[in-house]
């Protein structure tokens, strides 16, 4: 058995010996039935200790290769039957190959829901985007031409994987306006901020680890951390953002490997976590030693009231990562966000992140960086606030007008969305395809929920799209509801909705 | 106990009832102690089965809020203990928190190798990059110039997570000059080739699945494999490709997830598949029913010989997942690749990218698409064809005139390495050390390898450096390979290296 094993190899001796065997075996140089040197032997005259060959007689075994009988010694196994040859090929049954866990279809009425928001002559209030009349297209000609000019082939080769340095820098400087000190070191650049949520559960989160959540929250990043296999618990919120009585209760009782909240302007709600609550979130993080993800994608489209300090600000420990994003205020088909957390954290998403894409397109980096730098991106953040209050004043108008009895919402201070409840006696699923009919669309509340969301709601975007289409959309919507709630829901889902006391 | 279901929810009942209750719980509306009803008796009053009420308590047990006890019922149970407040934070231990199996810090060696090639003094052949001098600058200013006055924002909104349907077009008809014939259904448009290894492992691999791989191999697949906790298979290539001969063996013995394989111009040993076993690898995946992920980012670029058929072309079961990628022609920093494949993988792995970064850059894809439909990649194709060509001659005829008694190398046909081989008397950690000092690096053939590579390689990327800088850089590495081969290794390291005959 003519064996070789390089004691300078980064591979170990044993896996060096099992894959030496496995070659040989493959190369038919090992029959059927061959029976492997004892142990000892082998161990001897290859000059290794008798565990190393122990080790890789059982990878050899846990391969297929070999087994190992008490008295018989370890013998090359027989190869599988061979099947009969030149029959046509069997189409691969695709669907039973995707592995346990990997992402699955979409409930049919999301997907049609999905393709209605797409068509023009449909009024849609359910997207998560800036207007796009608002976006600075010829300021991005002219740096787009000035880059290319400046900087030639550089803005279009290979980038750090953290991103481009420059770039980061800007972030950093951008984020002193929000309160936030930190370094470029502290900075990753992420393929918008749905690539920032998929990093941190890919990094953090094994299957069955617990991830404490707001109710509702984003449904984007409560489908990542289920495609994680986390167990995801909801704590209840209200106006003031989380209820942080109710948090420590549940960390009392649980060990979750992260708490993820949106404490600004939140999605869906549009609430605002109190000052006082983001101290106490603080403190039980601290307390019971849970890391806590902030998402803030919004924060810096407050259009009234005082700047909350974010839960990154407030935290000297670092204990906080957080996310932010470029998509709800610039331009979202660039796929440009970043995360700021603490040095190990940065470098244990980046390895990640190197397996994942490499790194995030270099061009869209170089543009947003001269954006910020060259001072545009704040005249542009006063022009969408300015912008976004009167789209949120011409919802609220029109809602006020319009509103059937028992319909409510709320004002949002910022952000992009405002948050409706209506009665349970009205149906979600009739109300959403009346709404088609109708020409309008929304956000159904019940993807932001973990489990049964209790009440009936809806997510309006404001930003997206203009006043008098604002005004037309509330008024179908108004007409699709009313129409839905002049039909009661079956009896047997009222008889389901009022269980009695036990 | 105040429980409400609704059985109009996509919740199922028994979560809607441990959700329930769990929030009674964390509200401490049920205190520590307090016996939840018995499962007959609370099921009676929802008017739900039995089963549903024991399958929410088993819930709620496992989740940690109650335990059970045979005669004595179910129980809610008392909270953690309190940790004293007011203490200061610890600091969070972040390298602890990280996930079984994520990616890990690289080999500091591989890290010194990788600074290394940013330094402008170095001479790399370690990267595998297009010429920057030949990358089409000036089409790409008129054509982002054009498309922001032709499509106006458009080009920086979101798009869809299969890509632009324009630009999935455009690659099915560069598809067609590959012999390939597909249709948009059936491609997807990923971040970079990168992306796309990764998504095929998230959709497809398990935690211990076989994945077959010919050695050497790319490392960035092997890697992103290993992430996915895959067991990786090596399958002997020679000149002519991966042995199929041995791949049988394999098969007959593994029930493989998948084969991966780079059949053109492959990374790192510049070698192609011979047409006479590409036939038979199909066949062999045809009997044992395993699919195929053919990696072909250089089969453009063919500067002599005959073209050989795509796995894919020559595939009309639909085992075939074809990748490639715009990053070995055009702009790596575009992050820019594609998958085709059947649609029902196609919208696997789509479902996937969505959770994973929602869509790739839109402005990158718009610009590809002209670029492609202005009949500008074709031109650009050829003019890389020649110039590389050149390089290969140079690099080739550098290595004729310089090296060393001992060191061997292959000429390819196309792509962009040249793969070279030196007898294990020389070690390959002061080769590259050796080499660092004489300001020139390449790619050290270990990583490439599942297993221990049995002899010493390196690959040589000839496209990136100019003819002259080539020939300045193969001197320089041969000065640090003769420097080297005096020094024999160490004594113990060759007698590892002929261990006995057992």
């Amino acid at each position: 058995m003519d064996l070789r094993i390089d004691r300078e190899s980064p591979v170990s001796l044993y896996l060096q010996i099992s894959g030496g065997i496995k070659q040989l075996i493959l190369a038919g140089r090992l029959p059927d039935g061959f029976l492997l040197p004892p142990e000892r032997r082998l161990a001897d005259s290859l000059g290794v200790n008798r565990t190393t060959v122990v080790n890789a007689y059982q990878q050899l075994k846990a391969d297929g290769f070999v087994d190992a009988h008490v008295g018989q010694g370890t013998m090359v196994l027989p190869r599988r039957p061979k099947e009969p040859e030149g029959k046509p090929a069997q189409p691969l049954a695709w669907r039973q190959l995707a592995r346990e866990g990997a992402a699955r279809e979409p409930d049919p009425l999301v997907r049609d829901l999905l393709a209605l928001t797409e068509r023009r002559d449909v009024i849609s209030m359910a997207v998560g985007l800036p207007a796009p009349e608002m976006l600075p297209l010829d300021a991005m000609g002219r740096i787009h031409a000035r880059l290319l000019a400046e900087r030639g082939a550089e803005v279009f080769l290979h980038s750090p994987t953290e991103g481009v340095t420059a770039f980061r820098d800007a972030i950093c400087r951008h984020m002193v306006s929000r309160g936030i000190q930190c370094t470029v070191p502290e900075v990753l650049v992420t393929s918008g901020s749905q690539q920032a949520l998929d990093l941190v559960a890919r990094a953090y989160l094994a299957p069955g680890d617990v991830v404490v959540v707001e109710e509702p929250s984003y449904f984007g990043a409560l489908e990542t951390f289920r495609v994680a296999q986390a167990r995801l618990m909801g704590v209840p919120a209200d106006g003031d953002g989380m209820r942080t009585d109710l948090l420590e209760n549940l960390l009392a009782r649980q060990r979750p490997k992260l708490i993820y909240t949106l404490p600004t302007f939140q999605n869906p709600s549009g609430s605002v976590l109190s000052l006082e609550r983001r101290r106490r979130l603080l403190e039980l993080a601290y307390r019971y030693q849970v890391p806590v993800v902030e998402d803030d994608p919004y924060s810096d489209l407050r259009y009234e009231g005082q700047t909350v300090p974010s839960l990154k600000a407030l935290d000297p420990s670092g204990y906080v990562v957080y996310l932010s994003s470029f998509s709800k205020i610039l331009f979202p088909g660039l796929r440009l966000g970043w995360i700021a957390a603490p040095r190990p954290v940065i470098r244990q998403l980046a390895l990640t992140k190197q397996s994942v894409d490499l790194h995030s397109n270099t061009l869209g980096q170089w543009m947003v960086e001269r954006f910020i730098t060259e001072g545009l991106f704040s005249r542009h953040l006063e022009a969408s606030r300015t912008e976004y209050a009167r789209r949120r004043d011409a919802m609220i108008e029109a809602l006020e007008g319009e509103a059937a009895e028992g319909f409510t919402w709320n004002r949002p201070q910022g952000g992009f969305y405002v948050w409706c409840t209506y009665p349970e006696t009205v149906s979600p699923s009739a109300l959403m395809q009346e709404a088609a009919q109708e020409h309008v669309a929304f956000l159904p509340g019940g993807a932001s929920f973990v489990g049964d969301p209790g009440q009936n709601h809806i997510r309006l975007n404001f930003t997206y799209c203009e006043p008098a289409r604002i005004r037309e959309g509330i008024a179908r919507l108004m007409r699709a509801y009313r129409a839905v709630a002049a039909k009661p829901r079956s009896a047997e889902r009222l008889q389901g909705g009022t269980p009695p006391i036990v």
